[in-house]
């Protein structure tokens, strides 16, 4: 609770808790959403949650100015907005269909795109109404008819198989009865997960299929929902019939990276380009204008013909990480929980620790004896596995029999496995299709400028 | 075997199995090592182990032509070399001490650095003389007393703890006794893990300690031992008192980058710059000619004093990585088989799943209460942990008192996490003590330039 003092001040201001406003002490100005004053703060401090998400307290002095600033507040969707209702989501909007304009579905799962501050608490909260998305992108209703449906709402983190299934059999609904592409709106903590799934869950797919999140909900004045989800309409209307991630290229608002689903990954916690393409070029650039330049030769173009969803998934997979020191008993323990099949991520090109005693293989050897495949993906994140150059490569690839990741993302490999082993419990098939290429996430050469991009 | 024909041409040729040779065959010249023919293999295909590591059978038909090469072979140790034996290791070299030249000791603990092509198999394997380190680089020997100890050999992923304590020691000691710096060869993979434990276990540092490895082995031809290990010796005679990884900076040959121990990581698996800081910049590029470019200022400076090793050290600690529906009893089994303290490498911001049922948090909370302390770090590997954006961050951090990992990299948190319960078991020490920065590994703010550096 503010002190009486400041609540009065802020009253004859006309400002309320989730304002914007601006506090001005001395020669510092602080800008940012006036938050509810926490039981441990000092009643007299005004808390203000800054546009990079931190809450900042502004002890209130006799020269302290405060005041209602205008500057970010949502814009209104404008009037002629057009959308259809999807035929699978809760009524949203209803307006009228243009037959002139190609048909966009976007398909929101939750997530900071669909998220804005909570200004009870200080932290974020899932928006309620999927309109909240078009508030900063009126633009999109004049470029395309929008379709929104909303499956479920949650965080990445917390989505699971069926949410995968549900999702990807939506995605191909939708690409078969008119859209031109689909875009999913999705967190981004795991949204690479996600976007791998649609790659091997989509068959035979003709139209794009974007996937896009935001790092900084549409409430922030530096949020990138607006742009994210303007070039996510871009490419869902382009040539290009690829599953990918569509982001932020950089810390500037000059374009967006489309990047392939299978070889994309979030690589900072925070930072609006968080997302890179890993062991591969983007697909293409993609500017706020409709621009598009294309940086890859074998991107899968537009065509005719039903998209499949090819669903079946094992959901009992896990990922290992050894760590020196750490026990392979660990993996009896998932076995012993029902788990059929691992990923284990190695160091360099691809080891797991012998501790002298070689426990680690032995123990793999055992269970890929009882048919369980294990698939070896680098803890480096970018690079190859290479189970030739040294001896205990030989013998945890050759004897052993784990299959080699090639240079496969953990989070692909994971996906790739529950996908195959959907399929398949036979062993050598399993591992003849982790070998196969399926869709994009296995490069047959690295390009040096892929390091880092 | 190859054939008898093949035989006869290599004899004539005067080419052994291992030698370095040319295979003209049309307009294509392969150059390797000569590799035996395995019973798998052709008889009448040349097998050649390339530069680049991987082996390539060429066919010799009637126009082929074959020829040993002379380039790349190890140059030999120039006579006037001087060493002086580290009283800790056995005899390596008698030379005598040049007492108008420093002192740098060079530990060496096996990996690439250490390694040679085995013939017989095709693959790697340890070099049982240290002194071969020295064979592409006599240069060493002309810049310093090259001191020369070797605790143990063995590849970085098999080390463990103790090896961790005796290095520490060895370090220190050497220090102690005369050496203007020391310089450890290690293998790659793991490397980072030893340089944020020595980072952590050298208290009152008033030297240079650089940790160095190579990702190709000194005997092929594009080998980056000889520019890392010069670089090193640069470094290790600089007045940086710093414990840091020194290893390429580029593909290129130009310079190294000598970067802090505990901000840094093997990014690659096979790049010889596959070393990078993480949210951080290097400390220096070092260049071949022994110039020092210094990148950050507040790079410690060599002074006087009497090096501590603080090698307590809990060993019981684990690392944990939550995907898609894991099951996070596996915190229970770890915590059945004697396990103290977790890394758990979180999503985003450092969430854990809670798949609607928050079971993550509760299984961490539960175990909090025990006195286990959690760390969480990001699964990103860039950017900072933030206990305050998201409604179960808070949760997790401020309910289930989860510690954020600030911008650590999980590696790093490990080692610290085992030194700082080696010495309290006290839940709020505990958490004061991963808060606070002992060896850079937590950066106040992250500066932008260093995503992807």
């Amino acid at each position: 609770m503010y002190s009486p003092r400041i609540q009065k001040i802020l009253k004859a201001a006309k400002i309320s808790i989730g304002d914007r406003i601006s506090v001005q002490d001395g020669r510092k100005t602080h800008e940012g959403l006036l938050m509810p004053s926490p039981e441990t703060s000092d009643p007299e401090s005004i808390i203000l949650k800054l546009d990079n998400g931190y809450n900042v307290g502004v002890s209130f002095g006799k020269s302290t100015k405060i005041a209602k600033s205008r500057a970010h507040e949502p814009r209104a969707v404008k009037e002629e907005a057009r959308f259809e209702l999807g035929k699978t989501s809760r009524e949203i909007l209803k307006l009228k269909f243009d037959p002139k304009k190609p048909l966009v579905t976007l398909i929101a799962t939750g997530g900071t795109i669909s998220s804005r501050v909570d200004y009870k608490t200080g932290g974020v909260k899932t928006i309620e109404n999927p309109q909240d998305f078009l508030h900063n992108v009126p633009e999109l209703v004049d470029m395309a008819n929008i379709r929104l449906t909303s499956p479920f709402a949650k965080m990445s983190e917390d989505m699971n198989y069926t949410d995968w299934v549900e999702l990807a059999k939506a995605v191909a609904r939708e690409l078969n009865t008119g859209a031109k592409g689909v875009i999913v709106t999705h967190g981004t903590d795991w949204l690479h997960y996600t976007s791998a799934v649609l790659s091997f869950f989509l068959r035979n797919l003709t139209k794009p299929v974007v996937v896009v999140g935001a790092q900084r909900s549409s409430d922030r004045g530096s949020s990138d929902a607006g742009m994210n989800l303007l070039c996510a309409v871009h490419t869902a209307l382009s040539d290009m019939a690829e599953v990918g991630i569509c982001m932020h290229a950089s810390i500037m608002d000059d374009y967006c990276l489309f990047m392939r689903g299978t070889k994309v990954r979030k690589m900072d916690t925070q930072r609006r380009d968080a997302f890179r393409p890993v062991n591969d070029l983007p697909l293409a650039r993609v500017y706020p204008s409709g621009k598009i330049e294309k940086l890859k030769k074998d991107v899968r173009i537009r065509s005719e013909g039903k998209v499949e969803s090819d669903t079946k998934f094992e959901p009992r997979i896990a990922i290992i990480k050894p760590y020196p020191g750490s026990d392979p008993s660990v993996i009896d323990y998932h076995v012993s929980k029902g788990v059929k099949g691992f990923v284990v991520e190695g160091s360099g090109l691809g080891h797991v620790p012998t501790n002298g005693k070689g426990e680690w293989i032995s123990t793999i050897k055992k269970h890929v004896k009882d048919g369980i495949p294990f698939v070896v993906t680098p803890q480096t994140i970018y690079g190859r596995i290479n189970p030739n150059v040294y001896t205990n490569l030989r013998v945890l690839y050759h004897e052993a029999k784990a299959i080699p990741g090639e240079d496969m993302l953990t989070e692909t490999a994971f996906v790739k496995l529950g996908w195959v082993l959907g399929h398949t419990k036979d062993p050598e098939k399993v591992r003849e299709m982790m070998l196969t290429n399926y869709a994009g996430e296995i490069s047959e050469r690295t390009l040096p400028e892929t390091f880092l991009y």
